[in-house]
């Protein structure tokens, strides 16, 4: 995961970097707090720049992950071969222009795709964590992530964004650091995290769990990988990305290269052969911990209650700049969920857009190549980059 | 399952009943020849019967229940102790109201509550069927039910009602036995199974066979039980059949039994432990194979497909007087998948109410104490029993 990527001077000038992978040891000194009360320390950054920092810093942007993300935001992803998962945002003309922004995507603490996570090597037993790693939260990726923002030598960050469980960390930013975000864009996301999706998080965390071969985490040391439980738990996931509209366009009831149904248990519908290759392209690239670790983070998260249950505290005093966006068709994370922020931003007299875009593509919209949605990234981005005195490309 | 519940007399005068269970070997002669081209023969029926039917044999009612339900429609189930899946429907003055119909209702084909299916022993082999039992279609368990009816001495139902999977046998039943069926009430369900309904399946059975004790099947001689499995399945089917608003309002973020998130994989939430409960106690009274073809004669229904594609051609002819119930909470069978029954109906001017409920309970209502729904099962019986020409009680 180390590379050549980032070249940084001496004297705090522009860092050039190309896409790939590097990679950062951070909480050397001091170990991270985290949320729960335990330490942790060193950790491990996994990350990716693309772009060029300006003189004055003044245009970074962090993108943050999602669930099953990671650091590889566009260009051939180095373990999977396949484009990036923000390939049609990122790049020259595009909503996140590498021509003007400097753009940071870091790993999440937890993931399994560099960044210190429940399968790398605990140092104090010389074996891999497993359950032994601590239960983190979204604040502590947050708090993991300004320390990767301090060792780029960024005071302030341009922009946060993300969608998802990224949009939590984009919220938790401009919570946590309202002084060093000067705008944030959380897109299908939310406050807090529903009772519905606890509820499908721990569906997925019992598939993982009922797999034997999970070995109550210890699964590396006896050399066995949950493969079937965590397959289960991404196919039943992948059904709340979609939309019920668009699976039906998509598939119907289109039977799956034959002329009609076997009387079997094969995949006879096409939706099957596809929630099937899911699973399997999943666990190639995924740690199974890892799932259990990212997803109770999200379960965790809930900036509401972190202000007492009151909704106007959440952003009192705030001087980011949000642009948050929801989709139609999205019921994992609802536009009411998404308006919630909105409410809450109101409710301080925030500087606030909000724009539902419409369509059928259900929460994986945030992913797509939807024009509206791009242009709507792209029309706040540069409203905010004038306000702020970047240079147009 | 067996039972001295029901007395018939010889010259086929009204059949007293009490709540019970019964059973019958049906197809003894001649096999039931299966949609998938297979016979099975004789097959097993175990059934329960409620109120009296009358003289005419006008009066009697078939209840079909859903994927998970079985015959005991209410009173104290005979295996769980618990009350029957319909106990507030069904009863002296309640809508199915046992003083004036004659309720039957059997354990379907493929189930696993006495009925014929993959965990009852293959005559041929002398072992459990396993997944030597043929894949049986809703239009077989229709085929079977209607052998019983001619056993109970019955030509013509009064009413066929069911509720989601039960729903399909309603409509089935309607379009394969016209004559015999003088009302059908359809309760949130569809012509025809959705591409999102057919993943959700296909995530259930990939979670069943997932489990190393399923044994490909053979688990009843292995000795052993894919309960970890099958209980995934449960969980992660039992979301589809509540709401976002009913999980929010039944648990929210609320807390299970502790003042704070134990910062581990423990049940924290409420949400959580009510679904773990959910798995668990569903593995004690369900066998996984029949989930398994059970959900795949779910997924081949398709009454469209059936006449060649045109809506308009699937109730074509009919007399039978139709009542549809929706519920707007309810995303596994929206209101929108009821609306083409009418739809369809309406296309050949066929004699249809649809109402659409107003409840947030999801696609659970169709089980729930909703006054407005029961007032609306009681309007339509009331009406069709005038035309009928059945006394009151």
């Amino acid at each position: 995961m180390s590379g050549t990527g980032t070249q940084e001077t001496e004297n705090g000038a522009p860092i050039a970097a190309v896409p790939g992978g590097d990679s950062v040891v951070l909480a050397e000194a001091e170990p991270l707090r985290l949320e729960s009360g335990a330490t942790l320390g060193p950790v491990t950054v996994a990350y990716t720049t693309q772009g060029r920092l300006n003189a004055d810093k003044s245009n970074a942007i962090l993108i943050c992950h999602a669930l099953t993300g990671d650091q590889f935001v566009s260009g051939d992803h180095p373990v999977t071969g396949r484009p990036g998962w923000w390939e049609t945002m990122v790049g020259p003309g595009r909503p996140l222009d590498t021509e003007r922004y400097f753009l940071i995507c870091p790993n999440i603490l937890g993931g399994c795709m560099g960044s210190t996570g429940p399968s790398e090597i605990n140092p104090a037993t010389g074996k891999p964590w497993g359950l032994d790693f601590p239960v983190i939260t979204i604040g502590d990726m947050v708090n993991l992530q300004a320390l990767l923002i301090d060792h780029l030598g960024i005071d302030t960050l341009f922009a946060v964004i993300g969608g998802s469980m990224g949009g939590m960390q984009v919220l938790d930013w401009a919570v946590r650091f309202p002084d060093r975000v000067f705008s944030a864009m959380p897109i299908a996301t939310a406050l807090r995290t529903s009772a519905q999706n606890i509820a499908h998080h721990e569906v997925g965390r019992q598939a993982v769990m009922a797999d034997p071969d999970w070995c109550g985490g210890r699964y590396q040391e006896e050399g066995k990988r949950p493969h079937r439980g965590l397959a289960v738990a991404r196919m039943g996931a992948h059904i709340t990305y979609l939309s019920e509209s668009a699976l039906t366009r998509k598939f119907g009831r289109s039977l799956q290269a034959r002329e009609r149904v076997t009387y079997g248990f094969e995949a006879d519908f096409q939706v099957e052969s596809y929630l099937r290759h899911q699973g399997i392209t999943f666990v190639d690239r995924f740690d199974a911990n890892s799932y259990l670790y990212i997803t109770r983070a999200m379960d965790y998260f809930d900036l509401v209650e972190e202000h007492n249950g009151v909704l106007a505290d959440v952003f009192a005093g705030t001087n980011v700049r949000f642009g948050v966006i929801s989709f139609t068709s999205d019921w994992m994370f609802p536009t009411a969920e998404n308006r919630e922020i909105v409410n809450a931003l109101n409710a301080v007299g925030a500087n606030v857009s909000f724009v539902e875009v419409e369509t059928d593509q259900g929460h994986d919209s945030f992913l797509m190549d939807i024009a509206d949605y791009h242009n709507v990234v792209r029309g706040f981005l540069d409203g905010a980059a004038e306000l702020r005195g970047l240079d147009r490309p």
